[in-house]
């Protein structure tokens, strides 16, 4: 069944069309300079609290070491550009994102402070809490789902450090991390740590959408629409000159 | 002849590969409010000046009605993520952002403020100004460059303002522009004004990179790079952790 605001329903037609247009560019602000960040993040998917379908959550992943980090528990506002070429639509996603570390990592009270605070104006955040939804069995369900290559990424010293040691350093990384047998059993200590070094390097970004700026390239005459949240929970929109 | 700084050869490289992956993202702030704004821009070429190939600029268009200007011209600090899925590359450039308009825009006294005063501290911008570059005859050779359709979209009203009229109106728009014959003229007073008018709002967006953090996710292991402008007027680079 179609449900949920418009806008979504047409990334996901968009995505119908043209599957691998899945890399966004996630701009956000550290608030010790005036130079603003943008980095590509691959999207993940809705998540949608089922007592409201009007507001879907986007899911992102990260390294819970990388600046975007300490930047978004700063400032969570963040603004999200996504040209999905096969469709000819650009999507301009305005709203507050939030980090979610493993509940070990001393980031993860500023995770539990924003959604039990009800600081979402009882949005999505809140009612997911409400619905019982468990973040935690969700970041390591969205982790079991990456590559072996991406688990291995989160291996690595921390991103974005000088590499020490240079190459020779960098080809004793694992390439890909093996998974657990079916009993959950890994075939070596080894492989046993890296899994839950990434695990606890492993983080959620998800963004609580307030503004969608959609435009159309495809149509003649191309097209533009702004959306935003209302008060009521549920979604305005205006066409705007392209 | 290969010149100028390893990270744009390496920009080179990726688009001689996957010559479509030209939209990149940039990111500015609004110093009126805490939210990052980042858009797609088609990369349009380098602009290196023959005094020292050393310091290419990128270049950029935009209607100059559009909010970037003003974001822009208020906090100069921008950042592009550009990710070239060909070469499975990401580049992160970070720099100083001009918008050049018509000379006879009001903004046009902050581009000629920003070049002459030097604030770029001796680099491409007045590199160019003491070569004699003349940045209106590029204007009107990028504009020239642009298709037809590309060009009837600077005759639009305000872009991001209310459609007033709805889609009736928007048919009304012109869907192209048509050139001017061999002796400049037009076949018709309406399509001349058309010209102009959307002359008028076009401008190029130029940045002057001084940081580029450059990932490459083909070779494995993975590398990045990162590359800064010295005192010196040439690069200096370090590996990193991806």
């Amino acid at each position: 069944m179609v449900q949920g605001p418009r806008w979504k329903q047409a990334i996901e037609t968009a995505l119908a069309v043209d599957d691998k247009s899945v890399v966004t560019q996630l701009a956000s602000i550290d608030p010790t300079t005036p130079i603003p960040h943008v980095r590509c993040l691959i999207f993940r998917g809705f998540i949608t609290p089922s007592t409201n379908t009007e507001l879907p959550l986007l899911l992102f992943t990260t390294d819970s070491r990388t600046p975007k980090t300490s930047q978004i528990i700063s400032n969570p506002h963040v603004q999200l550009a996504w040209w999905i070429e096969g469709a000819k639509e650009q999507y301009r996603v305005t709203g507050l994102a939030t980090i979610i570390p493993v509940p070990t990592n001393g980031l993860h009270k500023h995770f539990l402070h924003y959604t039990q605070a009800g600081k979402d104006n009882n949005g999505a955040m809140t009612m997911l809490r409400k619905e019982g939804f468990d973040w935690e069995v969700k970041r390591q369900e969205v982790y079991r789902g990456m590559s072996p290559y991406m688990k291995a990424s989160w291996c690595r010293p921390i991103p974005g450090s000088p590499l020490v040691g240079g190459e020779e350093e960098a080809k004793k990384w694992p390439v890909k991390l093996e998974e657990p047998n079916a009993d959950g059993e890994w075939s070596s200590e080894e492989n046993k740590r890296l899994w839950e070094t990434a695990l606890s390097h492993f983080a959620l970004v998800v963004i609580d959408p307030t503004d969608v700026d959609y435009v159309e390239l495809g149509p003649l005459p191309n097209r533009r629409t702004r959306f935003w949240r209302n008060e009521k929970g549920s979604w305005s929109e205006e066409a705007l000159v392209p």
